[in-house]
């Protein structure tokens, strides 16, 4: 039975990667990092997983990338973790922008006491600053920790992407000695962006992707090893970080036309979370489900054109949108 | 047994309403609309209804407001209604901005080709001038005529509210005329005015406010009376907003602490529409409801000081967070 | 004698003028006040006075146009006469901005107490609606007196460009909203518009921006009549302004290149205050000059295309500049 | 003769030191740069020199400070001689920006293709990093040496002073980053600051900014040793800077009340260039001067108090402005 079940989603989410990965033509490759901007950009992949730890897999995906903005979600969870979210809704807001993420101008215009959320740069930089450690580096130790955990398996940093970044990062770093003067940032400039572009180096595939999606839709629970890591309320709060601002300056028609709390970074992937959702209109994912999917042509926005585009036919047909 | 329940849940509601009534030192009436300012800011009262037509009230549910930015939600609804959600997108875009609901700043800076979203007072212009009809007259006339049919009831302006803002809002007639010029507005800027400013003044209760929340909880559908008004699609981008913009420059903050959509207006009125959600941890209102919460002293962020917080008590005991 | 020189200064205008009436291929009439776009952009003129009263025209130097933005120059001028620098000086400041001159960005972001510069729109406006009289009419009618005892002779209103100014400018109703929202204004929107889109509408000739020209060089003094118009601290400042902000924002590169005191407006008029420089390296206008030119041809800026390239020669060729 | 009217001239200048003195408490000593914050706020100086090489001076005029914004106007002008105008002009703009000296906002804004002006920080550092040599050392010995040559004498930097900007200047480091990331800075980062900060480190006496300002008013002549440093065009293209935006946002004000072509720091100084004006109404220093300020305490705008309001009135009494 299960294996007829899992056949036949996987042949509809087959279809589906064949449907939208020409897609692909409506972005490029992240240039600006140069180890991201050389990858192939025709790659589409997709991974579910549901709550008894079925995955459902199509196109491509054996295919390795690193986390970029995906790990912004997952620091600020590691943080709240250790912290308390109260202690970290201190020092971040939690308030869509709409400007870029790499934006200076709000910070100038409206001197914030805070940066405005934790998924732009300038809030994930002092997220990223504040992890448990004495030094960048076993505060980057302290965060892979958190995220082998979730994984169930030893992860690793992608050095060429990670030395590509720091040779390029001139707006990161204005960002971060902006934050700096603006005495948001305890931590020195050089190290607090050592972690921050190790956590964007970090190597994943889709179904890591899925299963920390699961993990986020089950509120911090993983329901397949029945293991809770982190509380409800951190969970909470990260989904509507994912949906008012997961999506770049997408978040908000990506709600709409998608309605998943998601993530994506600029290499391609899209980490979703899918809560259960007993009135869905059809039978798919009635109880929730993770999304990893990975198609690294990013469009003007930053995200997964394929990917984008992939996951509003899959929310559409099983009826997977919260809203 | 039904009589019993309702009791209980609202004993429960006015013993909430006591705890954050005094909240309301918290913020002031709207001082900028002298016939706002002039209210008793000490007042607060909720109403919420269910699937099956039982109101639960307590505090102060006898006053009428009006419908303030509410409506902003509410002609988003009747414009999309009437031309489809395509059209409505085309024109207006449905993303978050962290400006304040009445900046030109934006529009100057990154110069769009349509306004961010229809609950900044640009779009809401915008949505309005577009309503069908010949004239302002007619195209108010429309919406008053769905929000009756929504309400059962007829509707009534008050004359005092439409001319105290029609004499100071400067503000807004800089926003249109901006529009204008950016040729977003077809209609004269008087008549969009007219017409946007008659929708503000439109009279509502709790109880309105409430059944409205439950029809968009239940995708456009009545529960009680078993009538189809508006699209599911309708329903779906509409929550999207009421989350990611719906509560002013809180939205964020709402949403990651009370988690309910919502629209309010800075008369005090908050309409919230709580979703069915099967899996939750309690027993009230797990089949969804609408909310309508009055309370006149706003915070500076133009949201209901007492209400907000009622709301964000509210939701964490009976679990009716969306995420 | 005087004769020849005016013949020599005369003959050498008018190379000048053929060298650089192709020089209007770089700009266009301005579109967006119809009544303006149409005229021939391929004209250009210009008139020089001296202290004696002696004219020296060449090229296109028959033709009326609207004051437009130079206007603004002589309502500051006007206004600090009645009631004094000081009271003007309260009421707008004399700083640059980067902005465009009908930004409503620095205000919201900025929030001065008072509009950065009278040669801004918003200072424009401020201006006009202070001038002395009980109406707009009245206050127009100061405005139209002080020119014409300045030139000697009436003035009068392009009707037809009033009216496609009247119809056309959004973008002035929203600016002068904001001054009113703002408290700036104290005058109702449409009659401080009316005075300044009157002033705007003014017809004068290359001789009449001469004469206007001579007189702020002379520090309110005109040299011919041996009348005293207004104090020197007022003309002072007004050449600051010349300097700062009289051509839009290429007004620094004007002060650079060519480094005369002007003010120019978008119908392609720019009235030029050379002061006496008795060091001059050169014997040509050392005891002063005002200049008129007109070439409706204007470049992204607002400037006359030929007019500037045109004085960036005549300043050059004979030490004009106060650098 | 002469000892008599440099006596009469110096006793003005004492009582107007004397007269001024107290403004000093509408002002602080720079805060945000340690080493200058804890200077005595009560000192006032000033140092005239004329064209035959006389110094008047008066006040505290054996202080030695840092040159700060003042170098700004040095290194534009000893780039300018290396490479010419042209070369300069085409990597730095000249227009004045309402925007705060450090400012990254018009930047993202406007996206302009160079930085404004040479006098905010960010044209500065472009500056500096263009200045001939092979590395930063080279460069910044450039400049040392072509100021040295102007004034006849070695410089040194305070090391203090440079320690204390170097270990501060996030902000300044932020807007390198910003102009690296905008491929505006060829050099290295911190090698561009470092160079920014030794110029702004150099100390010099009221009596180096007043042989200054005398070869900038004679146009890079310098009257008493009859050489002749730079163009005439380098200097008057400094000059329209200086009175554009020389004294930081309150240039229009400085302009409209003094007139003086002057250039500020934030240690206090401030360097004025008096042009000849033999029109002058009064007889003192009809054939130019050069100034130099020193009052340590400084208002908001960054501007010494005491000096500013002690040269508005020494320019109003001896008829100085150009204007």
């Amino acid at each position: 039975m299960a294996v007829q079940k899992n056949l036949r989603i996987t042949e509809q989410l087959e279809a589906w990667v064949n449907d939208n990965k020409g897609h692909a033509v409506l972005g490029t490759t992240a240039q600006y990092i140069p180890a991201l901007g050389k990858v192939d950009p025709g790659k589409l992949g997709i991974c579910m997983i549901d709550e008894d730890g079925n995955y459902y897999c199509a196109g491509d995906t054996d295919v390795e990338f690193t986390l970029q903005s995906i790990s912004k979600a997952l620091t600020f969870v590691a943080l709240s973790h250790h912290y308390g979210l109260e202690f970290v809704l201190e020092r971040v807001d939690v308030e869509p922008t709409g400007e870029a993420f790499n934006s200076i101008v709000p910070f100038e215009i409206h001197r914030p006491n805070k940066p405005f959320n934790p998924f732009i740069n300038a809030g994930a930089i002092t997220i990223s600053s504040l992890l448990p450690g004495q030094n960048a580096q076993k505060k980057f130790a302290y965060l892979k920790g958190f995220l082998e955990e979730l994984l169930g398996h030893p992860l690793e940093i992608d050095k060429e992407v990670y030395d590509s970044e720091w040779a390029t990062s001139h707006r990161n770093r204005a960002l971060a000695y902006y934050l700096k003067e603006a005495k948001f940032l305890e931590l020195e400039v050089e190290e607090a962006l050592d972690i921050y572009i190790s956590q964007c180096s970090i190597k994943v595939s889709v179904k890591d992707l899925a299963l920390l999606g699961l993990i986020l839709a089950y509120d911090g629970y993983n329901p397949i090893t029945k293991v809770k890591h982190f509380s409800e309320e951190i969970a909470q709060v990260t989904k509507v970080l994912m949906v008012t601002c997961g999506m770049y300056n997408s978040s908000g028609n990506f709600a709409a036309h998608v309605g998943i709390p998601a993530k994506s970074g600029v290499s391609g992937g899209i980490m979703g979370a899918v809560p259960p959702k007993l009135h869905s209109q059809t039978y798919e994912f009635r109880a929730g489900a993770g999304i990893g999917v990975y198609g690294p042509a990013i469009d003007v926005q930053g995200n997964s054109a394929a990917g984008t585009m992939m996951l509003r036919q899959i929310s559409k047909e099983w009826d997977l949108s919260i809203f």
